[in-house]
């Protein structure tokens, strides 16, 4: 039953030999990993504007400016991203180029950043997008946390099902996107070009008296939140088909291209325009409107919005699950996220960033606006430490050519450093937490690590020397009463060994003297050893008898318990049987070094 | 850790022998079991006086007619519940005197009302004196839930400590509330006496044109919701000190003369005050303030009123686990509810008691008013099947005096059914859920009943001829290395038998080449069997391997399969370990035949 809901939601399970088909085309890579940057064309004019217009109208000229700097960035993060990608061709996230540069810590600083923020993107798209729903239909709005969820679950079963699965089912909704942005820049420039602005625009250059050095500072560092996708190919370069290293990194620019024209075009346009946000109308929705009209285009344009909005946090899918396995190989995240699924992605880190954005959706009622600097400075420490990590590679290993490499990466890491610094200090109050959490996670990260080393330690044995060595055996058979369930366990045990003891733990005097008949009677050729539990524990006498037999015997017997359990017919039953032997189980594996064995008795009916 | 905060809340365990102790004196008894009784007089004459003003003003004078026929039911159901109490002194719930005059189904139908009752009880009485607390501090009003569910937490951890101590617990509030209300009676009439009213109080008799029988009938019925304690005593019977029957028969007439003397008291102040319902002050909060005025004694009254709302529920605790162990004894119920836990008490009765209750309050958001007329109706049913069996019994058993008895059963009997039905008619909008939810609870029992019976079949034994018989053995260690933990397996699996096999499940040629390597170079004596897992499932290799075996030696083996554990030495480091080893227990369990033997290795660090 459960297994044909699986089968149906996820598909046939494929083999382990599929996997080469299930790597990526560079047209289905660029839908998937650069929904979360692209999609950031929907919102990063307007983060710019929103910080200029509070020194007045005039000063949203300085939005070209910003919007140059931005690029400028852009294009430093994708030269720099490129040659991260050459240079470890096995998939370097910020994580792998720290780790080998920086340190372990570093490592699993920039690591535990990227992980936090994949969840942090997950739970922040999603709101997004549903806000873009709910602003559609308000009657809606009660029902947002659901709406976020059910978006959630569906990302997660669609990747479930996956790589190439959800990349085809992206890829329409992403292109069409790119499409609709690019036809309303070219319309807009048209119109612009044919009839002028409508509106009187400050000119270029105009003094504004307060706008000061920290507000510009402010304004670039939201437009920078337009760049957090960036990271995801240079992470993902493992799911690219081969020669995978060269597709990522036409990928990679190709993703620098679209985005850098969206981003100048939007921005333009709002400025010969003359938009300011607005509390009803987003700036993308302002410029369709005044260059369509409020019509079918213009409806399009906000679905697809909408859309891309979601589908941001699928890149999240795709390189969560790719950073978990590789801190789980290193052994800073419990193995269970180096399984693949039946569909060869690695089932337990999807399903893991599902059920915790999910959470982190509910904790927030769906408002997760306040998220969105924190998932910032998430990003941009890892992209500092990682180009920290690329110039101290070029130094070492200085390969032909270095010194320009260490430049580009080093105006990178100039650059990233600045903006992480001015989020810190621009929006500590969003950020603060980072702090605090940060450490926390690290320190998960070191007591896994120490427990799987010294697990690994104790499980090493010496190849020639470490031996098995046959002992006795001496199984004890806890019975209530005289059945068919006892009678299995007594023939099973009597077929190991000779030193069988049945031990009946009696409550009062009455039905251990029928007991100790009805044994006689049956004379199974079995001694039976009567506990009195004068406190009606079953456990604490058992416990205590096990001491005798192992002081007794350990030297020489390896002990065994033998628990019947009652298999039944239907799950309810299930609740009328075995809580004695599931609590006897429990304890006796905690606090003793016994064998326990389960007998299965199977009821038919 | 675990077990000391269960011995801090419930205290040490004793012994079975310490039973006697735990048996309670009358004037304890009478605390316990009629706190639900007793609480009624807080609002049993309200609920009359709601139903007449409906009418007018006028028509209050009928509450001392309708309060006369309450009392004479009492006193019918006091009679008739002595008679039960003598006839049964093992304890005769509505339960065993409708099983063993009526028939099982009776009997069921009659227990599973009661059961379903208390549990409506504790959540009834919970929110009802939250809300008298909320009504004194509206500030807490946002908390009602959690303040009634932290009420029913208290109560079960009271109980869960012993039937004494929960009576020691309550006996001081309950009889100060006694106290209370006896003096607040006397001062009053002596008020009355010297003073006359202060109002104009409506003539006995007064014709009053749009009083209808219906009317009547349903102020009558409201006022029976004051005798839903009654049937209490006759349950517990077990939990009195020899002579039990003898001290039960008397704390029940103890009860009826202190319910009817308050009921009566209260009626006839709230008639002379020419008191009427009010939604701000209650009908004893507003006799209470004419009596004394504002002062420190009005408010003892109204906290003690609170407190006794809260200890009603207190009876639903003695009673329901009592109720449930008779059930689970004729395997209606888990044999679970039959198991006394350390206080002696029947611990899982009265968890299941407090976390079903709290649950109700939580899904009714603590506005559990409207389940009031269902939960007089589920004590109602009980009532008329308990008469009518005793009638039943009287007339089959024939003893000397049986006429007399008869007929008190009789008019017991027709009074409650009238009841019942009026009930049923007057609010069938609030009690339509029982006859939903009553043929769930008697299908469930009988499910139960039916499993236990094939079970009881399938488990007998012939003691001359069922004898236990040797077979071979065949053991099987699923590996995943060549580990201390393995050496541990084969070490065990060796001293068993000789017929041991490893088996190892690969992903990959790379690593099955590597463990086959190994393993010979370790040669442990032992064959390794390699599977390949195409599509890197653990379990479906193994139950297909498994399949084999079985084919091959099932006849003359048992077969065993050894799966390793690892036990760690802190909780949250087994989140590391073990996930494939319990999917296979589980998988293996369900699904084989065969016998799954845990081997334990601890790790130290």
């Amino acid at each position: 039953m459960v297994s044909k809901v699986k089968r149906l939601l996820i598909g046939r399970p494929r083999k382990s030999t599929e996997l080469e088909q299930e790597k990526l085309t560079k047209v289905k890579a660029l839908a998937v990993l650069s929904s979360d940057a692209l999609s950031s064309v929907a919102y990063g004019t307007e983060q710019i504007l929103l910080v200029l217009v509070a020194a007045g109208f005039t000063a949203i000229w300085y939005s070209l400016p910003i919007a140059l700097a931005v690029l400028a960035l852009l294009a430093i993060l994708i030269l720099s991203y490129r040659q991260t990608i050459y240079a470890y061709p096995q998939g370097g996230g910020a994580y792998i180029v720290a780790k080998n540069n920086l340190g372990v810590s570093t490592g699993l600083l920039a690591g535990g950043s990227l992980l936090v923020d994949y969840i942090l993107t997950v739970a922040v798209s999603a709101s997004a997008g549903t806000d873009a729903i709910t602003s559609a239909f308000p009657s809606l709005h009660n029902h947002s946390v659901g709406i976020a969820v059910t978006v959630i679950l569906i990302l997660t079963i669609i990747n479930l099902r996956g790589v190439t699965e959800s990349a085809s089912f992206i890829a329409i909704p992403v292109y069409l996107f790119v499409v609709a942005i690019v036809v309303l820049i070219l319309s807009g420039v048209v119109k612009y070009m044919t009839q002028g602005s409508h509106a009187a625009v400050p000119e270029i250059g105009t003094a504004v008296s307060n706008v000061s050095l920290f507000l510009l500072l402010k304004a670039f560092s939201s437009g920078c939140s337009a760049l957090t996708g960036v990271e995801a190919v240079s992470n993902a370069i493992p799911n690219f088909k081969a020669p995978s290293e060269k597709n990522a990194a036409k990928t990679l620019m190709m993703m620098g291209v679209l985005l850098g024209f969206m981003f100048t075009g939007i921005t333009l346009l709002a400025y010969w325009y003359g938009i300011t946000p607005n509390e009803k109308a987003t700036v993308v929705s302002q410029i369709a409107e005044s260059t369509f009209g409020r019509g079918g285009i213009y409806f399009i344009i906000q679905g697809l919005t909408a859309v891309i909005l979601f589908l941001a946090a699928n890149t999240a899918y795709s390189a969560f699950p790719l950073l978990s396995f590789m801190l789980a190989k290193d052994k800073y995240l419990p193995h269970a996220f180096m399984i693949r699924g039946d569909r060869l992605g690695f089932s337990n880190g999807i399903i893991f960033l599902g059920v915790l954005s999910a959470l982190l959706v509910a904790a927030f009622h769906g408002h997760t606006e306040n998220l969105i600097p924190l998932y910032a400075v998430g990003v941009f420490i890892p992209f500092t430490l990682s180009q920290l990590g690329m110039m101290i590679r070029w130094y070492r290993l200085k390969p032909s050519g270095w010194r320009t490499k260490f430049i580009i990466n080093t105006i990178g890491m100039l650059t990233t450093l600045t903006i992480t610094l001015i989020f810190i200090i621009t929006k500590f109050a969003n950020v603060w937490m980072a702090f605090l959490f940060l450490p926390i996670v690290m320190f998960i990260f070191m007591r896994i690590h120490r427990h799987y080393q010294n697990t690994a330690d104790e499980l090493r044995i010496q190849l020639d020397k470490d031996k098995p060595c046959i002992k006795g055996s001496t199984v004890i058979v806890p019975v209530s009463g005289v059945t068919r369930a006892v009678l299995h366990s007594i023939s099973y045990a009597k077929s190991l060994t000779d030193n069988v003891v049945a031990v009946y733990i009696g409550f009062d005097e009455e039905e251990i003297h029928k007991m100790e008949q009805k044994w006689e009677e049956w004379n199974p050729g079995v001694r039976l050893i009567v506990l009195r539990s004068r406190y009606r524990s079953i456990i604490r006498p058992l416990l205590k008898f096990i001491d005798t037999v192992e002081w007794k015997t350990s030297a020489t017997d390896h002990i065994t318990i033998l628990i019947p359990q009652f298999i039944t017919k239907h799950w309810w039953q299930a609740a009328l049987h075995n809580q004695t032997s599931i609590l006897i189980r429990t304890y006796l594996m905690n606090q003793k070094d016994v064998v326990v064995a389960t007998v299965p008795f199977h009821l038919h009916k």
